[in-house]
C-alpha cells in the first residue's frame, strides 16, 4: 500500500508529540513533515522539542527539520494529509487554508468542531457522520474532519452502548489530568494536592459535542440530538487519564448484566474494518470495586498501536432506570491524537482520500 | 460557668488529634481524660501521639496519662460526656454502655447513627432531632448524638436552604481528601497521583445519612425523607477537604440570585445562640469561577475556634429546575470532630445535659 | 513610635504576597503604596492579586489602588522604605533609583547581591555588615540591604553555630519547594511525581553569597570567607520549605551533644533587641528520628509574627569531625520576605534609618 | 537450552510482581512455582495479587497455585533456583534451609548481605565475588547469592568507572521513591506533598554494602574496601527511580570530560555475555541540564526485557578532584528484581548452577 505524504501540525506540544509517536512506522502514513510556530522552525525536531512521552523520540522524526506552520510549506512538501494539534485560534485560519488547496485535514483542534459542515468524528460512534464532509465547499478535493474534546469522546463512547435503551440524561462529572492543559497549561502551585473546579469552556464543549457527535444527518445536514447533559469539570493531580463519573436515565430498566454485557460486547467499524489504530475492545468492562483508575487503565486496549485507545467502564450500579458508571480516557490517546488518526485511517478505508 | 468534664476517645487517631486541637481552652469542657487502645494506654498524650495537625500539642494535654477506653476507667475519672473517635467496630458497645452508665456520648463514629433512636445531628440543619435522645432507654441519663459521615455533613449543609424551592432529587459527586481515611487509611502507592473511585460504604452512608437527617420526627420516632440520593464517591490526591459537585431538581425554576443569596444568608440555631464553634456564616459563595478549591477554602469559617466550619459553595449554574455547584466541607474540622462538639454545646445551652 | 511610609514593590507575585501578609499590622511600617507592573496598575489590590496565602486578604490591603513601581511615583507617595518583591531585572535599575532619592531599599531580589558595597545581611549571622551601606554612594541618604536567596538563608543559620568549631567545608543539598519559583515558575506537567534536579544558578548563588556572608568587613570593604561551599539543588513535589541535607569538615572533633546544644542555645541580635519579627530561638533541633519535614516544620518559629521564622534542624550525625544533618527553612518566610522585614527592623533600631 | 525449574518466593509484593513480569518468557528460567505467606496461599496468583505493575499479568502467572513459602512444598515441584522477594525476618532461615538442599537463592532480602561468605553482587561490577559462594558450607550444592539494598546498587554502579581516577570519598545524598518501601510502606498522609529525610536502616546499608562490593576477596574471603561512604537518605513524593546526588573525592584531577567519557563507555562482563536481562550500556550519560529525573529516566535500558536496568547519570561538575553528579537507578527492577535475574543469568552462563 502507497503512504500519503503527511504532515503534522503543531509538533513539539504534548498532543503533537504524541501524535509522533503514535505514527513512527504507520502502515498508511509517511511523516514528511513537521509544523511548528516560528520559535522551532528550523530546527531538528530532535533538538527542539521538549520530549515528554517516556522513552526516546522516534529516529524518523529526530533529524526531521520543523517547518513554520504555513500553506505554501506544506504544499512544497506535496502533504497530502494533515494532523492538527495546534492552538484553536490559529487553526482557525490555517486548516480551511489547506482544505482549500486538496489537503485532507484531521483535526484535534476545537476551531471547526461546531461548523455546521465539519463532522466531530469518533469512528465507533458516528461514522455515518463522515458524509457531512460532501457539504464543504472547498475548491479541490480536501476537507476538514476533527475529533471531539477529550472528556467528550470518552463520554460518547460510553454512551454509544446505551442508545439501544432509549438514553435520555447524561450528568457527568469529571476528574482530569493535567496534561488535557498541555504542556505549560496548569501551575503546579495552582494543582499540587489541590482540585480546581474549572476547566475554561469544557462543560460547554462536552454539552454540544455530545449532542452533535449524537446527532442525525439528513439532506439538511446535521439535526443536534435531543439529549440531555449536564457536565461539572475539575481539574485534578494526575498526569494522564480523565475519569469520568457518568450517571444516565434510561427509558427501559434493564438488568445491571445486560447493561455490562452491552459495554463489553459493544464493537464498531473501525474494529470490523480492522484499522491499525483500532482496539480489538473499545470499551473495557472492569469487574473490581475499585476500577477504573487512571494510573491503571490509562493506558487498556491493545497493546502496540492501540494502547491507550480503549476506555474502561467499572462500578456500574442502578436504581430503576438510572445507571452510574465510571469510566476512563487516555486524554491523550483516544481523546486526542488516537481518534485523530482512527479517523484518517477510516478515511483511507472508506476512499475518501485520493 | 461549670465546665464539665470530658473525655476524648480514640485521642491518637487523626480526629482525636483534631478534638484534642478543637478543645483546647473550650470554655464549656474540661479534657480531664483521653482514651486510647491498649498499645498507647499509660503513656502521656504528648509521647505516644505522632500529632499532624500543625503547630505543637495543647500544652493541656501533652501530660495526660492516656487511659484505655473502658467504662469503669472513664467512671473513675467521673467524665460526664465524651467525644467518640473510636473505629465503629469499637465504638459500638462501649458507647451503649458509656449511656447506660449517665455518660452523654458524642460521637463521630457510624456505629449507631441509624440507629431508630438515635439522631444524626448538623445543628444547623435538624436541631429538633435532639429530641430522638429522649426515646433511648439507657436506665441512666445519658445518650448518644451521632454527627455524621464528613461528605454527608457538607451536603446536607449545602441542600438546607435550597429545600425551601422543593428539592426532590440529588445528584452527587465526590472528591475526597485522604485525611478522610484516617492515619494510615490510603497507601501512597494507591493514591499518589492517581484517583480511585471507591470509598467503602460511602456511597450507602450519604445517601441513607441524608435522608434520615432530612426526615420528620413524630410520635413514632424519624420517618425518612422522600428524597432521592445517588452518589459516586471517589479519593483524590489532596490531604483536607472534600469537594463536592452538587446536581439537585427542584420543584420551583428559581433565579441563580435567589439561589446564591439562600445559600449566603442561611443561618441557623448555632449561629442564634452564637455557639462557641459555630461559624458566623454557615455557607459562604465565592463569586470566582474556580472556587471552591481544597488548599484555598478548607479553613473557612471563622477565625478562631470555628475555622473550618463554613463550608464553601461555588460555581452555582443552573438550567431550568436542576441547579448544579460545589461545595468544599472540611473534613476533619466540620466533618467530623467540629461538627460533633457543636452538636455538645448545642446540647448544653438547651439544657439537655445536666 | 512614628511608623514609617512604606512600599511593597511586586506586590502581586507570591513573594509580594507573603510581604503584604506579615506587615499587616506592623508596629514599624505603615503600608502606604503598592506597586506592580503596568498590567496590575490602577486596580484595588483586593481585585488585582491572585491571593495564595490562605486566609483572607489584610484589610489594610484590599482597598490600596496598585501603583505601577516607578520612582516618580512613589516619591510622590512620600515613601521611605521599600521592601522589593521585583523580578531581578527590573529591581536593578529602579532600586539604585530609589536609594538615590534617599529612599531605603530591602530588597529580596538578586540584582544587588553581590555588589562591593551592598550587603547581603542576615541580622542574627552577620549584622556588622549592616555597615557597607556606609560605602554606597547614593546622594542622598537611601542605601539598599538584601537579604539572601531562600536556601543560603536557611544554610547560613544552620552554619553560624559551627563557626567556633572551625568550619571548613560544606557540602549542602536541597530538596525545594515550588513556592521557591513564584507563581508561574514550576509546570504541574514537570514536577508532579518527580524530581528536577537543576534549579537555574541556584548552585551558584548559595555558593557565592554564603562566602560573601561569612565575610569580614574591613576598611577596604568585605573580604570573602574562605570556605568551601559545594551545592547541588533539586525543586521537589513540596509546596512550602526547603530541605537541605548539609554535611560540614570541622577543624575539631566536638561532640554530638556539643553540636546540638550549639544549634539550640544560638540566638542573635534581633533576639537580644526582641525584633518584631524575630523568633525566640532563630534555630530549633528536634530529636525525632524523622524531623525536620516540610509540612510539619515550615511554620517553625515564635507564633504571630515570627511564624516560619526559625529553621528547623534535625538528625544530627557525625563521624570524627564531619558531621550530618537536615536543615528546613520557610523559604517565602525566612528565606524571603520575613529576613528582609527583620533587615529593616534592625536597620530602624540601630538608627540606620531616618 | 533446558530451562530451570524456578520459583518467585513473595510473589504477591511490589518486587516479587516485578519478578512475575521480569521472567515472562525468559530463555533460562521456567516459573514453576510462585510461593507467599499463608493469607495467599491455596489462591490462584490472578486472583491473589493485586497486581501493580502497569499492563495485565503475564498469562503464564494468572492460573498458577500459590503455594506457602516452604522448603519441602519446594522441593517437592524440584523447584532449582528461587529468586527471593521475602521480608527480611522471614527470607533469614529458610534461604539457609533452601540452599542445604541444594537450591540455588538470589535473593533481594537484607538478611545475608553481610554474612561473610554471602556476596552482594552486582556483575557489571564486582563479578568476581560469586566465588564467595564456594566457602558456603552447606551439604548440598545450593548457595546464596543476594544483591544489594536499590540505592546501594545505583550508587556502585555510578562509582565503579572511577575506581581508576582513585576514588577516596563518596558523600550520596538521596531522593528515594515510595515504591521502594513496598506495597504499604508509606502512608499517604505522611508523604503526599511532602519529604521524610529518614528510611529505616537505609543509610548504614549503603555504607556497609558498598565498602563490601568494592572490597578484594583473598583466601580468607572478603576485605571491605577503605573508602569513606557517607549517606543521607530522604523518601520523596515519587513512585519509582531513586535519585542520588554524589560526590566524590579522587586521587587525580581528572578533566570532565576524561569522567564523562568513564561513564559513557563503561561495560561490564554481562554485557559482554549479552545476558538477557544486561543493557548494553550500564550507564547512560545526559548532556540536559536538567537530567536525570525519575519521570523521564526510570526506564533507561534497552527496550525490552532490559528497561530500566541502566542508570542514567547527568548534572556532571567539578572543582579540582572533587566531581559531583545526579544518578537515577530504577529501585524496582536495576535496584531490585532485575540485578537478581542477572545474577542468576551470569551463574548460569558460569556454569556455576547444575
Amino acid at each position: 500500500m502507497k503512504k500519503y505524504k503527511t504532515c503534522v501540525m503543531g509538533c513539539t506540544g504534548i498532543v503533537g508529540q504524541q501524535f509522533v509517536k503514535m505514527l513512527n512506522a504507520h502502515p498508511y502514513f509517511e511523516i514528511t513533515a513537521l509544523s511548528s510556530s516560528k520559535q522551532s522552525a528550523g530546527k531538528k525536531y530532535g533538538n527542539a522539542v521538549i520530549w515528554s512521552m517516556g522513552g526516546d523520540i522516534p529516529e524518523y522524526a529526530k533529524d526531521l527539520m520543523i517547518l513554520e506552520t504555513s500553506v505554501e510549506l506544506l504544499m512544497k512538501k506535496e502533504v497530502k494529509i494533515v494532523f492538527s494539534a495546534l492552538p484553536s485560534t490559529i487553526a482557525k485560519d490555517i486548516e480551511v487554508a489547506l482544505a482549500k488547496e486538496g489537503i485532507y485535514v484531521f483535526s484535534n483542534a476545537n476551531a471547526h468542531r461546531m461548523d455546521d459542515d465539519v463532522p466531530i468524528l469518533i469512528p465507533e460512534v458516528n461514522p455515518e457522520h463522515f458524509d457531512l464532509v460532501k457539504t464543504q465547499s472547498y475548491k479541490g478535493k480536501g476537507f476538514i474532519v476533527t475529533n471531539s474534546n477529550c472528556s467528550t469522546t470518552g463520554l460518547v463512547l460510553g454512551l454509544k452502548p446505551l442508545l439501544d435503551f432509549g438514553l435520555t440524561s447524561v450528568i457527568v462529572t469529571t476528574y482530569q489530568a493535567i496534561s488535557g492543559a498541555g504542556r505549560h497549561g496548569v501551575s503546579s502551585l495552582d494543582i499540587l494536592g489541590n482540585i480546581i473546579p474549572h476547566i475554561k469552556e469544557e462543560e460547554d464543549k462536552i454539552e454540544r459535542e455530545t449532542r452533535k457527535i449524537f446527532g442525525k444527518i439528513d439532506k439538511e445536514g446535521i439535526k443536534e440530538a435531543n439529549l440531555e447533559v449536564n457536565s461539572s469539570c475539575c481539574r485534578t493531580s494526575t498526569r494522564e487519564g480523565h475519569l469520568e463519573s457518568i450517571v444516565v436515565e434510561l427509558n427501559e430498566d434493564v438488568d445491571l448484566e445486560t447493561i455490562s454485557g452491552a459495554f463489553g460486547s459493544f464493537r464498531g467499524i473501525p474494529q470490523e474494518m480492522r484499522l491499525p489504530t483500532a482496539p480489538e475492545m473499545p470499551i473495557i468492562v472492569r469487574a473490581e470495586e475499585n476500577r477504573p483508575q487512571p494510573l491503571l487503565d490509562k493506558d487498556a486496549g491493545t497493546p502496540g498501536r492501540a494502547k491507550g485507545m480503549a476506555v474502561t467502564v467499572g462500578r456500574i450500579r442502578k436504581k430503576a432506570k438510572r445507571v452510574n458508571f465510571f469510566l476512563l480516557v487516555n486524554n491523550l490517546i483516544r481523546g486526542a491524537a488516537g481518534t485523530c488518526i482512527l479517523n484518517a485511517e477510516y478515511g483511507i478505508k472508506k476512499n475518501l482520500i485520493k
